[in-house]
Order: C-alpha cells, then sequence, then structure tokens
C-alpha cells in the first residue's frame, strides 16, 4: 500500500466548512448590500503583484511579513498583504476612465506571514470602502453613516464610533513646537489603549520633555461632549482653522441625521498609519470593548503619489471581518438557517428517481432549495442525514404520487400531503428556525 | 520631485473595474443559486498550501504551471492550480466530521504560472460542485441536471452535454487486449477535437496497430440517439456490464426528467485526466461551438486516495467561468443594470447636506440604492457624474423640502415630486433598464 500525504494546512491558514462559509457570506452578503445601497461599486485586483509596487518606499514590518517570491520569469512578485495598496496602484491606472469621485468597495483576501498570535492568521478577508476625489465633511460623514449602517445591518446597536482630526493634531503639536518628533508621537499616542497613561506619558517625556509631554496628554485626554472637546481642541491648537471647522461641520451632520449617540469626539485616536491627514476614526463594541477596534479608517490626502503625480484625496474605512465575526458569534446572536437546505426526498422502492428529480424541480420552482438523496439507504439513515445537514423536511413519494412528510425536529409524519400544503409546511418551517 | 513607481499589473493578471466585476458577480451569484437550490453547500480552503500536498505524486505539467515558493518558515509552499486538489485534501481531513454524501460547491481564485495564450490568465475563477459518497447514478445526473439549471439560469437554452463513460471505455479496450496502453490511447483520443480524425488514427496505429485503431475508431466514432450508442458500445466492450447499465440507467432519468434535447451520448468523449473511472462530459454551446467545453466533469473512484485510506467515490463538475463570461458577451445578451445606483440626490446651496442624508436614507429603505453627492459642483457637473455611472434619476431637494427629479437619460425635469411619485419613478426605472 503506498504511503499517505498528511492532510494538513499550513499554520495561520484555514478550511472553511460549510457552517462557517455559510456565515461568512451571510456577513459579506450583508454589508456589501449596504455599501450598494449607498451607491458605492465593487472592483477587484489581482492577488499577485510585482514586489516594487506592493512594498512601496519599502516599510520594515510590511516587508518582513509579505510573501514574495521569484516567479517562473524570474520577476520580483509578491502576494497582496492589504487591499489599500493596489487600490492605489488600481487608481493611478484608472483614475482617467472611471472618473472622480470614485466610490468603491473590495471585499477579498490578503496574505502576511506574520508570527500567528491568537486570533491572527496568515490569510484572512479584509473588507475596505473607500471615496475619492472629494475632499469635504459629507464625504467624511458618508463613510461614517456607511459604518453605522453596516453594524446595524449585522444586528449590532451598541457601539460607539471614536474620532478624531490627524490635521488638528499636527497643528496642535506644530503650535508646541514639536512637529519633527510628530511620526514618534503619533506611535505612542496610538499606543494608549495598550500599555496606559502613565507608560504614554513616560515615553513621552522622553520624546519632548515633561512639559510638553503633560500638554500632550491634555490634548489627547480631553473628554465631554463632541462640540465642548472640539473647542478646546481647537483652543490648543491655536484657534480656528479650516481642520476645526471641519470637526464642526462633521458635528452638525451627525448630530442633524440623529446619529449623535454613536459617535464620540476622542482625541486619543491617531491611528498609527503615517498617510492620514485628516479624520480618523475606530469603532469599539460596547459589550466587547476588549477585542478592539472592529472597523478603522481614516482622510488621507494623496491616495496614490507613489504612481502618480494626480493628487487623490480620500476617505475610507475597513471592516475587520475576522473580528467581527467572532465577536457576533461571541454575542450569541441567534443562529441564522439561511442557506441551508429546505427539504429532502428520500430514495425508496416505490415510485422512480425521475419523479423524485422532477418534485425536486417544482419545489425549486417555488423558492426552496431540495435535495435529492442518492442512494437508497434504509429510511431511519436518510432521516439521520437530514438531521445532521439541518434540514427540517423530508418528503417521501409514494404509490400513484401520494406524499408524505416527515418533520425532522418533531418527528412527525403527515401522510397524503397535497402540494399546497407542503408549501405551507416548507414556509413555516423557515421562519419557525 | 520623486520618481514615480510605474502602475501595471503582471501579465495574465487583471484588475475588474466595477462594470466587469458585477457582472463576474451576477454570474456567480446566478450559478450559486443554483446549486444552493439544490441543496449544495459553500466551502472554502486556503490559497497557499503546502506544495507537497498540491503536488501529490507529481505531475509533469502542473509542476511546471505551480506559483511554488519558500515561505518565512523555510517550508515549501505553492498557490492552489485548482480546486480539486485541495478539495481532496479537505475531505481526507474533514469527511469524518462532515458525514457522507457530503455535496459542496467552491467558487474561488485558483493560480497557474503557464505561458500566457489568448484568453488564458494566470489567475482566474473555479467554480466546481462535486456530489461525494454515492456511487449512483442518480448522484450522476443529479450533476448532469444542476448544469442545465445553472446554464438555464445564465440565459442560455442553445448547448448540449456530451458524455460518455470511461469504466465502460476501459472494458472495450481491455476487450481488446490494449489495456496496458490505455492513458496513452485516452490522451490521443482526447484530442480528436483539436487535431482531427486522421491524425488521431495515426497516433493510434503506432500505439496498438492498424487493426486495433481502428476498432477504437469505430467505438469512438458511434453516432445516432442515445440508446443505439448505448447498445453498440455495450455491444463492443463484450455485452452488458455494470458500466453499461448505469448508462440505461442514466439515460432513462434524463429521458424520464424532459432533459433528452440536451444530451448526447458521444464516445469520443474522455477526458484526459486519469482519476476519471465513470461518466465524463462536456458541454459547448451550440452557437459558439469552436470556444470548446464550458463544463466539464465525470466521475471518480477515489478522490483521495494520497491522503486517506477512506474511499470516497464522486461526481463534479467545473464551470469555465471566464470562456463562458466571454462567451455570453460575445452572444450579446442584453446587460444587466442590476447592482448599479438608482438615484443621486444633488449636492446644492439649497438644503442642508444632513437633509440631503437623511432623504437618502429613506430611499434606500424602500430597498433602492441612492448616493449622495458630495460636492457642491455645478449641476452640469453632477448631471455628467450621474450619466458616467449610469445613474437613471438625479433629485435636487429645494426650499422646505420641495422635490425635483431630472431623468437622466432623456434629460427631462419634473419639479414639486412627492414621495410616492419618486418611488414609482424609481421602479420604472428600473424595469426600463
Amino acid at each position: 500500500m503506498a504511503s499517505k500525504i498528511e492532510p494538513r494546512v499550513l499554520k495561520g491558514f484555514r478550511d472553511f466548512l460549510p457552517e462557517a462559509e455559510m456565515e461568512r457570506r451571510r456577513f459579506i452578503g450583508k454589508v456589501e448590500a449596504v455599501f450598494r445601497s449607498f451607491g458605492f461599486v465593487p472592483i477587484d485586483t489581482p492577488s499577485l503583484e510585482y514586489a516594487e509596487i506592493l512594498l512601496g518606499k519599502g516599510g520594515g514590518e510590511t516587508e518582513k511579513q509579505i510573501y514574495r517570491f521569484k516567479d517562473h520569469g524570474e520577476r520580483d512578485v509578491a502576494l497582496r498583504f492589504d487591499l489599500t495598496v493596489p487600490f492605489a496602484r488600481f487608481m493611478a491606472e484608472h483614475s482617467g476612465e472611471l472618473g472622480l469621485p470614485f466610490k468603491r468597495y473590495h471585499v477579498s483576501k490578503v496574505w502576511r506571514g506574520e508570527n500567528t498570535q491568537r486570533g491572527r492568521y496568515r490569510e484572512f478577508y479584509q473588507c475596505d470602502f473607500d471615496s475619492v476625489g472629494s475632499d469635504t465633511e459629507t464625504a467624511d460623514f458618508e463613510i461614517l453613516s456607511m459604518m453605522v449602517a453596516s453594524f446595524k445591518a449585522l444586528g449590532l446597536s451598541s457601539f460607539h464610533i471614536r474620532l478624531s482630526h490627524r490635521g488638528l493634531f499636527n497643528r496642535f503639536l506644530a503650535a508646541n513646537g514639536v512637529s519633527e518628533r510628530s511620526v514618534e508621537i503619533l506611535r505612542t499616542v496610538d499606543k494608549l489603549g495598550k500599555i496606559g497613561e502613565k507608560e504614554v506619558q513616560a515615553l513621552l517625556e522622553g520624546l519632548v520633555g515633561a512639559d510638553k509631554a503633560l500638554r500632550i496628554l491634555e490634548y489627547i485626554g480631553s473628554k465631554g461632549d463632541f462640540a465642548t472637546v472640539a473647542g478646546k481642541l481647537e483652543a490648543l491648537a491655536g484657534g480656528p482653522g479650516e481642520d476645526s471647522q471641519r470637526l464642526h461641520r462633521l458635528r452638525e451632520l451627525i448630530e442633524g441625521t440623529g446619529l449623535s449617540g454613536h459617535f464620540i469626539l476622542d482625541p486619543s485616536i491617531t491611528r498609527g498609519l503615517d498617510y492620514y491627514t485628516g479624520v480618523v476614526f475606530e469603532t469599539f463594541l460596547d459589550d466587547l470593548p476588549g477585542i478592539g477596534s472592529v472597523c478603522s479608517g481614516g482622510r488621507y490626502d494623496d491616495l496614490a503619489s507613489l504612481y502618480t503625480d494626480q493628487r487623490l484625496p480620500g476617505v475610507g474605512a475597513s471592516i475587520g471581518m475576522d473580528r467581527l465575526l467572532a465577536a457576533l458569534e461571541n454575542l450569541g446572536g441567534r443562529k441564522s438557517s439561511e442557506g441551508s437546505c429546505d427539504l429532502l426526498v428520500l430514495s425508496q422502492d416505490e415510485g422512480s428517481a425521475a419523479e423524485r428529480f422532477l418534485f425536486a424541480d417544482k419545489v425549486r420552482l417555488e423558492g426552496y432549495s431540495c435535495e435529492v438523496f442518492s442512494d437508497r439507504k434504509k429510511p431511519g439513515q436518510q432521516y439521520a442525514y437530514a438531521e445532521k445537514r439541518g434540514i427540517p423536511l423530508a418528503a417521501a413519494i409514494g404509490a400513484y404520487g401520494s406524499l408524505s412528510v416527515k418533520d425532522i425536529r418533531t418527528r412527525q409524519t403527515t401522510d397524503k400531503v397535497d402540494f399546497a400544503s407542503l408549501l405551507g409546511m416548507l414556509s413555516a418551517s423557515r421562519g419557525d428556525a
């Protein structure tokens, strides 16, 4: 006997069995329906690109994580590690053809060969939506309201979007003469949730001295209602400016559309990434604050400066799908049965197989899914199959086309069922589930 | 000014702009709806696997085409080149948990670094559906009827599925004492469409001599109605057997369900791949025979023998998505507007932005997609945007919430539109499209 190859997947990679895959698809279906309802359109880009394109000027962390190799033509290629860089390349190539503003979503896989911590995978979905070409508070608000609509579509109502403005923070840093350390300061402040205020203070003191560290802590620690905090930040940054005006107008939009309950102006939100220039935001679930942000993003001045001279300002967000799927399971929402099969047609001696297939077609035409059992196994084995698969009803076609239907959950059998009654049972069974 | 990186994709890889991506998603949505209606469930597997798993005992052509490299842990890994091998590994790992029969579909990307001919890509979708665990004519027929249902769902009615039986052909070869050359014979016969009968005859003569070459040509050249050809093949193979009985019962199912018009018993169909053991089939569009088979597959005895001792017989098919998408475009089906946006809300001085967003939400609640234009550009520019995007209607909210709606296609504007009338216009506009 030939030796077998051990069937296994690489660490950090996953098989999705039907239940998990259906759950993931329902998730994607719900958020994509929201994106489309806002007029956003889907795109796709290659999984594999020139490493030069993906790495750009080269980022230390990225370079370490990316799957990079030589292809058959000795080209230096890599698997995409996010959907933002390919989108920048895409816009540099196609913005003329597409026109501006351009609003797209992209839900697809990315790969990172990083060390796998708990809950980290080497292959995972990203779910991005961006609006490019308009530098306005309405474009900012559009993305924020899509986030609210997406969470609601997923059945979540207790969440808060914490936002702030990177441009305003930069102005505050400039007013305090510490602009040249802004990258380190931003990275330090970004760690607040992880390492706590004391530690951040110590790090900041090392960067800018005790006095300015305190001022930075005062800025990022500002708390209160949106208008109050906005006023305070504006004052700390040296008075009104385009950045603080943008925040005020954004607040008007949030209040005017009745969404205030979901938003907190939180100046400790900075997002570590360099390319943000305007609003930045993160989203936290009230019932699971520990899992961190489940949807983050912000405004950038210039999406594709690596590839084109055309300035492409935009704003976008990314939903942390794996994290949010885990959260939804944790919060114990009722499992949906959508996507599972409605009816099993039993295989038995009476009636012909052709009859069973024609009957199944008739059921499908009514919008129900219907599986025909292939083997002439004992009824008990066929019922057990239905139970394992979560199929609620099983139909047997007897002599002269007579129909009997067994409810797999109650184990009750109804004989001489006419087709209209069967449809009623199918409909009721979907409603029950 | 910093030098730019040229934005470009690798040869054989493609960006999907919104229109093409929506077309592809509609395609996938339609066939997946068919699969689900038959009780089939979706799965997913990693894009990247151990090279050992994907290459198995090593295949010459596969080895040349596969994207293979060392990962960060010096593991020998590769991108999947089809969905069959990962499915075999998946079943070896999970069949106990899943139970049998197991019916799955898998629509996902695969990668092949082959030389790019016309219409060949290095990244493309495969669309597979298989039923594993049942070795019956009903399981065979289920896959065949899903193929018919899928083509009909795609709006295609003029197509033929050409099928034959590999086991029966093998028995015929054994009866003629040429079993030991069966692999080469199968590969030669598989080239019939490409190189023609004369060339095939010459090759067969080289393999088995002139006499037996003629007999093979007689077998594969058998033509006529299903029953007649089945009878002839059975006779040429030495009389009735389980294989020919299976063909007869399959014919009864095809005839009994009224699908005879779509099926031809064609013994020249062999499918080159070694692992098929029962029925094999290919699908041709009557109006575009030149593009070759758009959906192929067959029955195999043992899906996962490389990874497990458990015998897993099954039957499956794979839709050639790229080929079929190109064919559908070629056949000039009416472009669907599904997925495009229904309404643009204009941005103007009158009314507040909050009002526009609230209005858009109200429209979305009615099931229509609605985009709010972000910038206060001139009306002409906003109309031009709607036209470019294919948005049929544009609404302007004036003083005191009064609504005027412009039909972008006819350039007619209707003033003082109430909400109910707007819904009527949206509904009519969807119907028109």
